[in-house]
């Protein structure tokens, strides 16, 4: 592998290590002259490098489902021993050109590469040429629409935003500013269930006394992303009140308004105040869905903030087929998802809603002197999203969610969806076909989990969960097979195949069977070598 | 002003509201086929979108210094009123030429211009070709690296880049990872020092006893920027604990060892827990430096937590004349400092540095099955970065950073920051060389803070403060006119002229002068005439 080019090492004579078919950089040999004061915003300047860069990622999409494993073969350490100690005082000659070289040559292929038609772990980042682009456009605006004055277009569009994602969503009216309620665009769920928490935090110390934090209680289940694990670790809530209600297979791993209902009134019981509750909807390991309607109904007499959090599925709401798992939401006090995992808006871009803002700012409002209202803010209640958040700096997020909503229009997302749920029924069709596997938990969305059943004479159940893991990783470890993730659930462990990627076609998911299929044949002639010595 | 495009009203008639002069946008009248699956995604479709959206940017930083005014006069709801309630079910003909004649023709006129070389309010948010065109990289690219395994390179190169910052900034070899330390990306200052306040409460209560937490104390002073308030009542800190010590002019309005070391002696005898302390390397409303090295002496007996914020000015520490303010930066538990301000990386782009990262780990930390450890990985003491902030998925900032590093040089980043610190010592020159005007603040670094003189006849220090306010309402009103911004210290209220913009000149600051001169003329002409008719 070539070191990078500011080493002093010529890297322009085309020979790459990948061989000729890498992504083409465009060879600069002449020196700039030395970039002063505006030449570093110059506009011919980002015309020149702007177009490279398109290209360059052009060029990235079009070798994606080929050219690249979906992740490489290279151990801790790999990149930074290959990189030089120190920044460069001065760029080398053609620098952007060999920066874009090294990109190419020493980053790509240490990458996951998220958008691979054959990524089928974790949830899908989904990208989309006008989600990329709305990002693009976003950098070089490069506003910091803290207040409202801040960049008036930017709050605004924003505002629109969420109520036209909301709408297409099927969100109830009242989280929607047109029906009293509001959103926001965050970075990720992390933040949103962190401001949600922490507002309801903050209400219930005014309610309870100021000093009773140490008695406040966070429910959730035993399926809920470690998102709220986290939030309620910063927010101060202690370690022993943090509830993860056991979930079960009978039940789909969903939460138990029954068992919510004992572990609410044990806690009242013992002198404790439940606080917040984080209903989910698409669980990560499984995508199992809370019952959103009971579970508020358990939580209200307790004055329980109710958040929900589609993180991933809340994409699906796109599609009318999927609103039924949200009915009741009616009573919840905030939402959110992350239009980055499926709605074909590039990371990041995660939306919360509030049933009643104000007390979103009236746990992270501030004031000081010097955020400028605007005078002709004055008069009007003008939506200052720095108190909506974590954060005061924050991007311009509405600008690619708005190019995303208007390039594909909702019937668009709902194809967008639709074409992947198609795709995971037919994957699930496939595995439930092949009597050697099973589908541990109901296919809800585009996210199949499945395993090999162990055969009886290499010790069934005790030794299913280790022949699994090796099959993920031997599907793993084919440079041109599908990629994909793990889960246990009730000491099950099971493979995880998250079918989302805008590039996935058909083709792939069958491909991907196939491998799995292959692998497991290998991985069950192998136990059959050991099963034969050993016996 | 010509309504959205996907209102059905046709603005592709080259007839726009600002005349001929605005950013041109190429036309695109054929009807696209549907977009479905891989198409979202296609090469030869972001190659068409991506070349138009370059060029779009380019054509907005040419325009930028003279077409637009840098904030917009218009008022709340100007935006909204004119977009559509709901997105649109399906895309218009041409969607994609259309949204961004819409950018061009609603969005940008209503935006506030931070680009803009006479945008002198808040701190700037200094973009480069080279930052913006490292975003639409990263979002191109896409990946989530949460964990080293989810994107091996991105982990390595943010390891790499984040030791290149903090060497190109001077700053003690404990913090880096080459020294024991290490740093990470995060999107902004109040993350980071969220994510360090939660790392040194956790490390407190398990001191201390977890119950505690309503006995911990955060310092910090009456300078220091809201994040800080706002991180300690998210960590669940009571609000009677967070002391901000009162600064004096005298001091220049840095943080007195000599007080903080009462008011945490107080607290102790009051049987409470000091905890944190935030000490500023230029303050937001002044550029304040608080004294590092002594303050850590006061800090080191009660085993407090010491976080360095140097938010702006951090920017500034790659220049070794400014190196000083760090003096004493090796006690210092954990430092962050926004390269999207002055540092040519757009936004976001947060650094924090932790000398003991395990702290960080012990509080952010989380496991749990679905999270693959690669196999490669075993053995090795990789890096996941989720465990280091608050949030699970992250954006590959690295990427930004280390291009701008690249094609800039560190003498190339220090010439920028010169650049703007000489601008701000002249504008500094001409505000005292006119008797009618005082500098406030010493300037520090490239802030100038700086009012109006009210004459005795019109009341003195009396009327001092609402005189300046209207003349940066005037100020701020001239449509061609700079943008700055304002500050009230100690009672006093004072303009703001940060100078930091990529595409500001000296030309420009020269001119921002003459129009404060001209409006201040103004201003003092209408106050002898109401002065005459009261008298």
């Amino acid at each position: 592998m070539a070191p990078p080019s500011h080493c002093h090492v010529d890297t322009s004579n085309g020979v790459h290590h990948n061989g000729g078919d890498a992504v083409p950089v465009e060879t600069e040999t002449t020196v700039p002259p030395p970039l002063q004061g505006s030449r570093q915003l110059d506009a011919e300047e980002f015309r020149r490098q702007g177009h490279q860069v398109v290209d360059f990622i052009a060029d990235y999409y079009a070798r994606m489902g080929d050219y690249y494993p979906v992740h490489p073969s290279v151990t801790p350490g790999f990149l930074r021993r290959q990189l030089p100690a120190e920044a460069p005082a001065r760029p080398e000659p053609g620098a952007f050109a060999a920066a874009l070289r090294d990109v190419r040559d020493l980053v790509l292929p240490g990458m996951t590469h998220w958008q691979s038609p054959r990524h089928f772990a974790h949830f899908p980042a989904s990208s989309s040429t006008v989600g990329a682009l709305g990002e693009a456009l976003t950098a070089g605006i490069n506003a910091v629409p803290f207040t409202w004055a801040a960049s008036p277009a930017a709050t605004e569009l924003e505002m629109v935003v969420v109520d036209w994602l909301g709408k297409a969503l099927h969100l109830p009216e009242g989280l929607l500013f047109r029906g009293g309620g509001g959103g926001t665009l965050l970075g990720t769920s992390c933040e949103a269930i962190l401001c949600a928490l922490v507002a309801a935090r903050e209400q219930k110390l005014a309610e309870t006394g100021s000093r009773r934090i140490g008695d406040l209680v966070v429910y959730c289940s035993d399926q809920t992303h470690f998102a709220v694990r986290k939030a309620a670790r910063i927010a101060g809530i202690h370690r022993d009140n943090f509830r993860e209600v056991a979930t079960h297979r009978e039940d789909m791993f969903a939460l138990s308004p029954t068992e919510l209902r004992a572990a609410m009134q044990a806690d009242v019981d013992a002198g404790l105040v439940p606080l917040f509750l984080c209903v989910t909807i698409g669980t990560t390991q499984t995508t199992a869905v809370d019952p959103v309607r009971e579970l508020c109904a358990v939580a209200a007499p307790h004055g329980v903030w109710v958040h929900v959090d589609a993180a991933y599925a809340g994409s699906a709401l796109v599609c009318p087929e999927f609103r039924h798992v949200t009915g009741g939401a009616e009573a919840v006090d905030s939402f959110s998802m992350n239009a980055h995992k499926w709605l074909l808006a590039n990371n990041d871009c995660c939306a919360l809603w509030a049933r009643a803002p104000s007390r979103l700012t009236a746990a992270l409002g501030t004031e000081q002197e010097y955020i400028l209202k605007d005078a002709a803010a004055e008069g009007h209640d003008v939506v200052d999203y720095k108190d909506w958040s974590m954060t005061l700096t924050r991007r311009f997020r509405a600008l690619k969610l708005w190019l995303v909503l208007r390039c594909y229009g909702v019937e668009g997302l709902r194809a967008h969806v639709r074409a992947h749920v198609r795709m995971a029924a037919s994957f699930e069709g496939m595995v439930r076909a092949d009597a050697r596997f099973e589908v541990v938990a109901p296919r809800q969305f585009a996210l199949v989990c499945f395993r090999l059943r162990s055969p009886e004479k290499f010790g069934g159940e005790k030794t299913a969960n280790e022949l699994n893991r090796r099959l993920l990783e031997e599907v793993n470890g084919t440079s041109s097979g599908p990629y994909m993730s793990s889960a246990k659930v009730g000491g099950v462990y099971m493979l995880r195949c998250a079918i989302g990627s805008t590039l996935t076609e058909e083709r792939h998911v069958s491909d991907a069977w196939k491998v799995v299929q292959d692998r497991a044949a290998s991985q069950l002639r192998k136990m059959e070598i050991m099963y034969s010595v050993l016996a």
